[in-house]
């Protein structure tokens, strides 16, 4: 459920790059696991005997290694807007929306560390609005996140907001040009993996795999 | 002392470009700057009219819209080492070692956010070594900590460890190579800036501009 594993997974279908997912328990610091990535955290990708760390370097090095279908746009002005809003995902959504919502109450599950803290989930119930908000603002003005063309920035999007909605923690009714942009990028190809994921313990919801949620 | 702006500051100045530098108080969420950038964080980069955020989204932008010299390698391969380590020093050593020394000696009594936690201060120089040593780990098989050339990977570390410096917070006779890795990079003239800056309330320390420390 890693919204980094999935952001990496989204770009390598999206390319029709097969890859074989391995499961790790990355929180449990195995030394071999260490010695592929000393920040502990997935995604590593390994590719040609090639060993990589940290998601948004990963998509960066499977763009430039195969620039097709292009999920960067050309010139660098659009290039740092599609590179702002990954990092808005990965760093501000992440911390305010994600570690508050599906880290406790999926995560903390997972890894035994504990039981939820209601403050938290309170937190980032209340922070995904402004979210969905600002996401609804730039859709008034672009086709996707970043422009008039889809980018990275909406598989980062889409890599956090497919985990939150896989434990209904999503409000899909709250505008609708964010979720005709979910719908859009729900129906692609290279999401089918991801809607088929499942996590012992926690059934997904019927809407989760729906296309017409 | 923001290590998100020194790094663009680094990034800038090696590349003879010159910045007009505007103090911000972030933490005011003034709305004006909240327009400038919605994530209301430094830094913020005008340039020919355009605005720009999200440090590692500016320094690529400056590196392909100003190619030379260059700061990062020229193969995709070594290009993923660069940018896991611009992700390491600015989310794994920013989270371990720069919000618990850091912010917790300077930014909350800048902020009126509140008193040092000692607890916190204790982890951020526990931490610091294992990051230190890693450093060195790196600098024992390559000249610079990404590969044979200077590039991002080390702004941003120096970015970091140039701020902890200023309050005394790096043990630089832990290992020789990181000094000698910092006192290469101190002495270049894209440093002069950096080492000028002073923190009313908080007097630098004598070894901190001096590159013989």
């Amino acid at each position: 459920m890693s919204p980094f594993c999935r952001k990496v997974r989204l770009s390598l279908a999206e390319k029709r790059i097969e890859c074989e997912l391995v499961e790790v328990r990355y929180w449990e610091r195995d030394p071999d696991f260490l010695r592929r990535n000393p920040a502990g955290k997935v995604p590593v990708l390994k590719m040609d005997g090639k060993l990589m760390a940290e998601s948004s370097a990963i998509c960066e090095w499977i763009e430039e290694t195969c620039p097709e279908p292009a999920l960067m746009p050309a010139t660098p002005d659009a290039r740092v807007e599609v590179r702002r809003l990954v990092q808005w995902f990965d760093d501000k959504f992440h911390s305010e929306v994600t570690s508050n919502l599906l880290y406790e109450r999926v995560n903390k599950k997972l890894m035994k560390s504990g039981y939820p803290e209601s403050r938290n989930i309170k937190a980032g119930a209340q922070k995904i609005k402004f979210h969905l908000d600002y996401m609804s603002w730039l859709l008034d003005h672009r086709r996707w996140l970043a422009g008039n063309t889809m980018t990275l920035a909406d598989f980062a999007a889409a890599a956090h907001l497919s985990a939150l909605d896989y434990i209904s923690d999503v409000d899909w009714n709250r505008s609708e040009n964010v979720r005709d942009w979910y719908a859009k990028i729900k129906s692609r190809p290279a999401f089918r993996s991801i809607l088929a994921d499942v996590v012992p313990g926690f059934p997904p919801p019927a809407h989760y795999a729906d296309l017409d949620f």
